[in-house]
């Protein structure tokens, strides 16, 4: 899509720096804000699924509320400028925060199959909701879980980053599925899926509506794709039983995860098409998940060129060969 | 350049996690495979500047030695095919350690000026000898100091990566420069430097020959480019006056985040045109220099979206006002 290089560098793995496993693990935290009972140290909800008991006050099964150390601001107008060559915009949009459980101890990958639909469903009301924001040109869906994946607050969250632009590698991936289109009149996710799943040599799992891929050119060892097998542009937009086949294969995707690299942090990230653009025919939206097990990041962060030490054979083997 | 926006987020300078701040301190190791004495602990050397002694024995100033575990091969042809609809082919390159003193203790902010400048004319010897393989397209030369930054061994060293590819930022930064300069007949490079220089506010330090900025849209927190003022496209074909200067400028800036940041770990990178194309109008080679102050990692790496808390301004101010 992109037509990004990565170096696939299996003689590295044997640098003991490699592979050095740290297992996250979730301890109680008596002091932690996103427990049951202290809502009060958060924002106020903008959105909740509750069983009983009233806003703002326990009883949720999940919570959305502001980020209390927000990236941007919800409030203002855009006010770009020019400053000499350079171009500025105010930092309008939305950071919020989703709180997937009122369980401190629970991981997408331990809670039921119904639980991680839920939080999905979060995920497309806030879509829904903020898309309504004419200022608003992308909305990014994402997790860090774990102190190294950058998350600050071990209480299991997602977050959501509602921005005035489309951010740079989204920008690249759409270009690059345009191109494709404009050549083919085929989606190259689409053309993807056919491959993989014709060779089967990097299809991790499989259900009715997805399929968890290991990609031809990963950045990073065990990286994994979960695209839907039906073609749609836009996350929010997924039919019911997408959702459902999305939060059966996400657990099971993470136990296996877990089960072969001692349950590793990692950043988890929902690929969507932009409010502004139609992308309608040639983009497909998709989750990617990078378990982060290599410290290596100065080099990669600056040049963009990134050394995998595991080929994707190889991972997709470790994770459809794990013993549930 | 490249049309990046960043967040530029002063309120979440307030939270805890940030600047946490983790002085790297290197202490003696007696297992250093860098360290005199040891040479038959990396492979042979390709380069030295020597006092005394032979090949491969001590009595070396600097030594230039191929990687152990090297991301790529020197060894055989490129073979590009496609692998479906995919692209690979072998890899192909050179991956060498810059050893850059014997003393392990020493740091570029510690070595006198002309050890400094001898470490960047190792670099040009490097680069000229290798940009004679037409395989290669791409030298990139960088620095990890330091854990966080990715280094996994403490003695003072540097690496070189020869490519038989331009890497995706290299390019976009040289797309950029290339519009520019179709519009304007002027190098960007050269407009970044007279409007900050005009400006002021986003200057650190300035010599003869060299200029040290604050990015007016820097990614990381303290961010800093080492321009020259005078236009070319290759780091590699400076004029000596230029290394001198260099050298002096790079001291004194590494000194300067030394004393204001508590000595971090960072990441240098030289930012030079690629072989394969001719770029001597519009490229301008350059360093940037990352302090790694900031530990979230995933959500910029998943979508090149960078949120900074401290704004350039505020970064320069704080270099320019370090008593030394």
């Amino acid at each position: 899509m992109t037509g990004r290089w990565v170096v696939i560098s299996t003689e590295r793995r044997k640098r003991p720096s490699d592979f050095r496993l740290e297992r996250h693990q979730v301890t109680r935290d008596a002091y932690c804000p996103f427990c049951p009972g202290r809502e009060d140290l958060t924002p106020p909800e903008v959105f909740a699924y509750r069983q009983s008991g009233v806003r703002n006050g326990p009883g949720w099964e999940l919570r959305v509320v502001p980020n209390k150390f927000p990236a941007l601001q919800v409030e203002g107008g855009l006010d770009r400028e020019g400053v000499g060559m350079f171009d500025r915009m105010n930092g309008i949009g939305a950071h919020e925060v989703i709180i997937e459980t009122p369980d401190h101890l629970k991981t997408l990958a331990s809670m039921s199959e119904g639980e991680v639909e839920r939080v999905l469903s979060a995920f497309r009301e806030r879509v829904r909701d903020l898309r309504q924001d004419h200022r608003l040109r992308y909305i990014l869906l994402f997790k860090n879980h774990g102190g190294p994946a950058g998350a600050t607050v071990e209480h299991p969250h997602s977050q959501l980053i509602a921005l005035p632009i489309v951010p740079a590698f989204v920008l690249e991936e759409i270009d690059g599925a345009r191109r494709h289109h404009a050549q083919k009149e085929r989606c190259v996710f689409c053309d993807v899926v056919h491959q993989e799943l014709t060779t089967g040599t990097r299809v991790i799992l499989e259900n009715a509506d997805m399929v968890a891929i290991a990609p031809y050119a990963p950045r990073f060892p065990f990286e994994t794709w979960v695209v839907p097998r039906r073609h749609g542009s836009r996350f929010e937009e997924a039919a019911q039983h997408e959702y459902d086949s999305l939060a059966r294969l996400l657990k099971a995707l993470l136990q296996r995860v877990n089960r072969a690299l001692e349950s590793p942090s990692y950043n988890l990230i929902v690929h969507t098409s932009p409010f502004s653009e139609d992308t309608t025919d040639f983009y497909h939206w998709h989750l990617e998940l990078m378990p982060r097990l290599t410290k290596v990041a100065g080099f990669e962060w600056g040049t963009g060129l990134y050394i995998n030490p595991t080929s994707p054979e190889e991972a997709a083997r470790v994770l459809r060969d794990v013993k549930i």
